[in-house]
């Protein structure tokens, strides 16, 4: 009964470029700011992440000797991100690589360095034309995408997995980090989504949103004619509005059926459940489930 | 016509705690990672503002030796947020405060230090409760925040004052640094929407994701009963998800006129603008409107 | 089992002047028009509330020898509603106030006199302004304030205290006069909701309707300039339109579990009691719950 | 230029029972209680509309002296409603009778009697059966129903009829009384809404709310097994809140073109008017249209 | 236990002109193309329905020699349709006519030349006029009247009366042909909803679909000038609009309590069923209900 | 101006199984039966496409010596489809396939034979699993599918073409049979919508049924646990529901700027143009757009 959190877990955040499941990743690990076992540095180069920014953050990170480093980017394939986490891990850093598709082509690299990875297909691409993205764009397309990342289970499989790797550190075990390729099955077993159909919005979700980078893709490099692009990746937007509007709904109706999930962090890290708005949240142990 | 960007303005963000007006507000300043006039380095602390993490986050802040720091933090009067731009000034640094409205009790004492700051008005604390907030809990209440945030103008107002900042050190001379509580009729003021009912509507998202503290504040600090302040803080964040609502109605408006406001970033740093969906982004002095 | 109708209760309506609780009030004590219990008449003065019209309005009820006067006004503290509850009283009639919540500066005063006070906080006041409101406006705010009202347990708490104390009288009781600030916590316990996620919507809802009254009376009070006036108040009543939308959502989760309270009055005054479309209403000391 | 409003003109409003029209009419008229030209005064029995209930309410009104009756009731061939305007009209008072369809049956004897009328088709009848109908869905059928009334041009041309009587009596002219059976397209031509599809829309609501009473009469008056009864009449309010939701989609188009026409009285009575949000009501003769 | 699918049912349709029941007709009865006791062919003379089209259509059917022939078209009394069926019933072939509410006048003519029939009141005409009705037009009305009549049970009930039919030919019974005016409550009996709101709905639905046609009918038949009647069909294409978003609300209502009933047909042409989504469908003898 | 449509054109549409592209086909091109030019007829062997179902209805369908045939089927490369299209060709009669994507890999056979194509990329494949797909929720799929493809553009294209092979067939022209994959771009370029953003929603909900495909191979063809593909194929049709969700968001923003654009087909088969609601469809040719 007695649980001696005797370690603080040091965890640095090394984020170049943006990707949907960065910005508030430290945040799902400790929502309420309420856990004590937890010590968290971000260290980023904001929206660039060129080879000397990925340098300049993989040292600051160093100084902080995090236990463990998450690093964020678009496509870890990129020599910016490579670099960072060749840095991280060559400095004996446990390191975890959080990113989007284009980095499958990376992930046995990844492997036999040594190193994890949460490969968010759902994470799309934005529509980065001049023509068309500007702040409040942007703005836009993260929060719908954040919606659909919530409530399909991505961001849920994201702090379950870091947790187990703080977890395994505070106990002295030798972690087993994770390497996933999150799809749409994976995401919504992690959901909690209670009922069937809010299950199915919210793959339907994860899949749209998934889609979304096929046309910001094409608009981005494929196509060269103005016009077209700016309308495939306005399109390419449209989508994900659409797909948070089903994610919405998704939890809707498990609000209806009194039955959402919550999965509230203690301060000693434990992430605690319960299913209906006024009941206290338990440890999963007891948790009837 | 010949703009020289000749100088490079290093900007740090210091990030202690959240408020919904801090993860993108990098990316606001170069939405499309294409700006060369800036550098960028972000530290944080996560979820935790203490003052011995404001002292780390501070130091590391000023070893990228920036021209311009600005420090996020809900409640900038606490000890935590107080240290880190304390540090900041005395080290030299033009620092902007950005915070939330328990933050007006302090606006006089940055502005005697010299710094400015945005105080946002509408960026409502979140119902930070065991037995309601989650990570999903979490995450969705800053996606509906950040829609409120963006097309109510509050992210423009953000990123354009900043931006000023920028533009004044670029050009050698001495920036006045901003000192704005970002109220209702600012926030819609900066909004570019173009339908005076879609600004209305904007208003209203606005009015209601600011009060929304009202409910959180009495259902995190007053109230004591777990049941009631549990129903409490999931009202307001029904408020919030309401007013996201209301600001997806109003940019759907503009949307239906093509007359989405978009202002691109180019590489030099300056916002462009235009309005129809197919046409190209100018630089504001020659847009028309 | 013998329960002997024996009295037939007047009840007067003095109206004054609009409020949201008003123009169906009397409807809400019998809704069918079945009831055997009582007698009712109304007089009112329609938009206008100077003293000269409640002298008159006072007379005519009192010529109708009323047990018992409700007076519905907006502020109560003016002296047009001030007086019409002063003739009332002073003829020795029971007397309960409706009003909002200007009105609560006089509660104390009201109290001392002997009669009853129902101060709806929700019940905000309307957008004023010749620049914005027409009839069809102010038909909208108060179909949209009765969806509020309704859904949020405000009129179920008002013909509820008035049945009390009808009960009362006709039992030859002393009755207790309400004197109720009615808040969101007492509405929505009225409000009969089942689902808790209703609940907080409808909460939610409740408290974004209170706050319209902070953007009306800003508008119609404090700012001079009519292009700022006219969006703060249209911004109002889009708040209360969005209000109206979250209490009919809340009611929809509660048909979707076939959960809608039903309370229809029969014949005798009594409120009876059902949950399931498809089931009979029974007298509530029988009813499961 | 110089109008003077020399006569105050003085209007009583009859009311036995309720329909749609009724609650709200007086407020129609002088919609911020800024008018200066009508005295106004509202008697009624609420939900009853005995023969009795009238000759206590006629006698009532006939005490104001009223220049102008305006008697509302649901069916006006009940004998209720009948004895009441014939009282007035055998006073020798201008008598307009608002009421439903069933009210068509006597419109020939209102003409004869030298009375006006306004039947409103759409103000249908409610579900009043008590497994179904308690105070709230009566409050919210009326809600609902006020949205399509107005939106669809009823309440404007109610409103717009009996101000054509008053300005006739104050310039001293013989009035001509309203004879008109409220149709869809005579309701539609009133709304002033601009978009034809705002029109079409409108109209659909109006239709909608006009066969509500279908249902309502089958399960009211013909179908005698309660079951039934019970699921016609709770889907002739789906029905009402259908209708709502689609005048609420009309206006919706209007607002997005920035063309609510907006017809606020002045104090002399005069209906001005504007269609853009920010721009000034004027008189009519003035306004561009 | 052991069904011998001994005989393989010949099924003739034969199509003049469109009614909404009739696009998907033949799907319903093998919805994935699985069974094996049928062979069906269709014949079908496009938008066309005159007599000559009638003679050919007739003609081809009979050469596919079908033990049963299902006939549908627009008002069943003009002279094609009346000439289909009567070649049918002539060449001895077991004959159900599908119709819309016009086809009522022929029922009783249906049934003495020994045929069935299958009235679909809510089958409403569209909106043919040449200012109004395009292919887009026409194609969205049908995808709007496919949702009303699938949701509120009429597809149900096409399905299921011609099963049983097929049912004892194939056990070699004389079959009892259906002869249905298919009413609000029969549909929504044969809905299989399971929510009593979602029937009430599904209900309101059926009766705005159904009174359509009054709006068509008008504006097709009896209104002369083409801005009224435009107006008038195209409002009434916004009540079918409406309709479909009803049954769509209804349908949802039963995904998010998991009682969608489900009624696949196997191989051998029985109607499976199944409620929850994650269970097997069984036959209904053994379904739990 | 003397137009003499001296050869009505005979078309016969052969259906094998069903796609989205097929049960109105034949209504697209003479939306409301008033078409002299041509001659329809349609054979159909219902959900089957086997061999010997395509040589039947081929026969039929050679019997009514058309012009033009039109076949349409999913995976035109089947033995089924194939078989039919061969019959058609070698008896010399123009034949357009209209198939779904996997007929791609038929496309270049097709032109060798001389036929002409058109491939409905958007036109996704069903979910076809006993355990999900019944009357109902087909019936449901193809209302929404008809939604995305007609406002879309698809269905505009497919009658355009068609079209146009008719008007070469009356002017005595060799006709150029259209050999087209209707792609996402190419659609919207028929859609004639009018607003960018509803263009861009229609491109989004295009290219979201198109993606329905995948999800519907793999539960169908790919994944064999019933749970799963249960899920697969349910989650395949909530997007179809928010792809119809989205076109329709699409089509109400051209209503409300009223530049729906109507293309009726008269009586000599010419498809008139207009845009606002009230005015009169005139030749494309005078037409201002």
């Amino acid at each position: 009964m007695c649980e001696l959190s005797t370690l603080t877990v040091r965890i640095g955040f090394g984020k170049l470029g943006n990707i949907g499941s960065a910005p508030l990743l430290e945040f799902l690990l400790d929502e309420r700011a309420e856990r004590k076992d937890i010590e968290v540095r971000i260290v980023s180069s904001g929206a660039k992440m060129g080879v000397e920014h990925a340098v300049d953050v993989a040292q600051k990170l160093n100084e902080f000797k995090p236990d463990l480093a998450v690093v964020t980017s678009p496509n870890a394939a990129l020599p910016g991100p490579t670099k960072l986490r060749e840095i991280l891990i060559s400095s004996k850093v446990l390191t975890i690589v959080v990113s989007d598709s284009p980095a499958k082509k990376v992930v046995q690299d990844i492997e036999k360095a040594g190193a994890g990875y949460l490969i968010v297909e759902a994470d799309a691409m934005i529509g980065a034309r001049r023509e068309f993205l500007d702040p409040a764009e942007m703005a836009l397309f993260n929060a719908d995408l954040f919606k659909v990342l919530t409530v399909g289970g991505v961001f849920n499989l994201l702090w379950q997995e870091i947790d187990k790797v703080i977890q395994s550190i505070q106990k002295g075990q030798a972690p087993t980090l994770p390497r996933i390729m999150i799809s749409k099955e994976k995401a919504i077993e992690a959901s909690g989504l209670n009922n069937p159909y809010a299950r199915t919005k919210a793959m339907a979700a994860h899949e749209i949103a998934r889609r979304v980078a096929d046309l910001t893709v094409e608009g981005c490099f494929v196509v060269k004619e103005w016009e077209r692009y700016t309308q495939l990746v306005a399109a390419a937007h449209e989508m994900m509005r659409a797909a948070a509007r089903l994610a919405d709904e998704a939890r809707e109706i498990d609000k209806a059926e009194d039955m959402i999930l919550r999965t509230p962090h203690n301060d000693e890290g434990t992430a605690l459940q319960k299913r209906k708005l006024l009941e206290k949240p338990v440890k999963p142990d007891i948790a009837p489930h």
